[in-house]
């Protein structure tokens, strides 16, 4: 079981309204500002060298996403994530397509060297990461649900931190606890950019509990699962969805945490 | 009382389609051009130097949001600003979180040197920027409403500019004569980048009454308090929020404004 | 008659899923990935040129938006049209603005070198081009409707591709065959960057069914017709139109598209 009741979670932010700074894509920017805002949390979107390390000391966690990443905007998520590791700020690396290109496997190499609290990304970009880590390993685009999951074990152990792989089904581990969660709804995929607000709002969590952070991030991940699951039963297609999804975030309680089902052990 | 009916200022928006040259953050990009549209302007979003002062010669006002700044786009703003100055074309400064970051106040002051029609901000953006220009006067996070109150006549004098102060009660003044101005709803801050819209709309009825920079600024922060007042009896949260102000800003008719009770001078 | 069936153009991006890169304007990335996934295709966004040319490689259609241009983008632009070029890749190309700046029509002009498969704009966009093209040709603000006819018909014989000039009524060409297109809804410019939306589903319409350029350009703008004739009976204003429109293009059939009358040739 875990120490830090994942509606505690919840709770936490919703009472701390935590600081997020946010250094992520364009397609996003707008998307995971308002799941913030609507789960409780205050976002704070600013990426350039000039003032990222003096806001990052600010903030009470770090989201980094390389989704649309150039060469000044490589540099700020560089100086950033130094500084949140020398100043003990928890943060989230979101490394969306790491497998696409050569120049999203180095950055995100560099990124991992200042030690993220956690990773968030689908099967393919777990393993793609955890290939760069673990020489030897390529990325298998047919790989087996169990292949996967021992990628995300073996970065989570090398890595120390907690990997939360998404998909139909989630798998949730920090190299000894592991958890899968299911819930959500078919619709989330065609809507642009969830995964990215996915991966700032676990960033709200890890600030408002720093001290678990596996529960922290179970938790953003329940609540997005259960968002999501209450919108699908009034959307008619993907626009209604993304609606009533930011109206669930916000009108989501700890009791509707507490009674969720849809996360097991192992 | 104001010599421009505010009504006239938002029929004027609605006849001219003014257009409003925006340089503005990329989590307010998308909402931005919605809101000016939906309320009957025409928005442009650009901001390098290889274009802007050609662009902000055609337009009718330009707005200038300071919230993801790096050094290509200051240069940009910078520009701009220069161009509207020395074009007599109106200008609107949000200085978005000046006071989070030294860069950001460096940036703030380059701007203020080329005289903004209206600077729109919160209570603590208006005293940071209130601060820079008074020597001596720093920022105080428990400032009563007294002293955000003086900040906002300071910077208004020695700007000779509106200062339009936004919050639960907004405090509009261009040094001279004063408003208070009360609407919205609670979801509002719930939203992202609304104030940044608002600037921006700011913008396009300063552009439609250029000679009447105060009412046209009073009359843009009506339609939004209105707009949000309407929204928010239709919203079940954010989203749906969201989805209803940009209805209710199209529907605005200038007898709304007319009756609209929540303004009241000193 | 066209030889490809639209319904079958429609069928063909709902069943292979295209993978569309997208190098659009800032106002435009949210609305475009989710209008993309809407219809059934795989948005990615990426500019940089540190890995353009190997992204673009991996796509079945690339779509160049001029919206926000600046020095790195525009060289990520043409490294990706050049790209697409060498690979065989279709290219859509959407010049916003071209007539405003010089910037943007010396941008437009390296682009056209790279022969896009399609162009998509308003009158004065496609004209601007036409005469950037034609030597002797300015852009004539009150130009008739026969002008801008010839200038699309001009451009397409000059490119060797498709020309999609939209409007209240949109006029198709290839050069050789031309159609003319009805439907949408009024409220559709009051909605932000829809026209760059449906130049990126265009581009997935190709990527889908290469072989026949022209017909997939007609079986897109048919879906954005259609879907949004639909959005226009339900909404209020453009807040529930955008969110209706995203709706309908998910819902979306071939048989939607077999029954739509509002396409003429000539």
């Amino acid at each position: 079981m875990t120490s830090l009741p994942l509606s505690d979670a919840l709770s936490a932010v919703q009472r701390t309204t935590p600081l997020v700074h946010c250094i992520t894509n364009f397609v996003a920017m707008n998307s995971t500002a308002n799941c913030l805002l609507a789960v409780g949390a205050s976002p704070a979107m600013l990426h350039s060298i000039e003032e990222v390390a003096e806001f990052t000391r600010l903030a009470g966690a770090l989201s980094i996403n390389i989704g649309t990443p150039s060469p000044h905007w490589a540099e700020g998520m560089q100086l950033a994530a130094r500084t949140a590791n020398e100043s003990n700020t928890p943060w989230v690396l979101d490394p969306v397509a790491v497998g696409a290109t050569y120049y999203r496997q180095t950055l995100s190499q560099t990124l991992l060297a200042f030690k993220p609290s956690v990773i968030r990304g689908n099967t393919s970009e777990i393993m793609t990461l955890s290939g760069l880590t673990h020489a030897g390993r390529g990325v298998d685009a047919t790989a087996s649900t169990d292949e996967a999951r021992e990628a995300a074990i073996n970065l989570a152990m090398q890595q120390g931190c907690v990997v939360a792989m998404t998909g139909v089904q989630d798998f949730i581990t920090d190299g000894t606890q592991h958890w899968r969660l299911s819930g959500g709804h078919a619709l989330m995929p065609r809507v642009t950019t969830l995964g990215c607000a996915l991966s700032a709002t676990v960033a709200a969590f890890v600030a408002a509990s720093p001290e678990a952070p596996l529960n922290a991030t179970l938790a953003a991940l329940t609540s997005f699962a259960i968002a999501g699951s209450r919108a699908g039963q009034q959307a008619a297609g993907p626009g209604s969805f993304q609606v009533a999804l930011l109206d669930a975030l916000y009108q989501l309680t700890p009791t509707d945490v507490r009674q969720f089902t849809g996360l097991e052990e192992g």
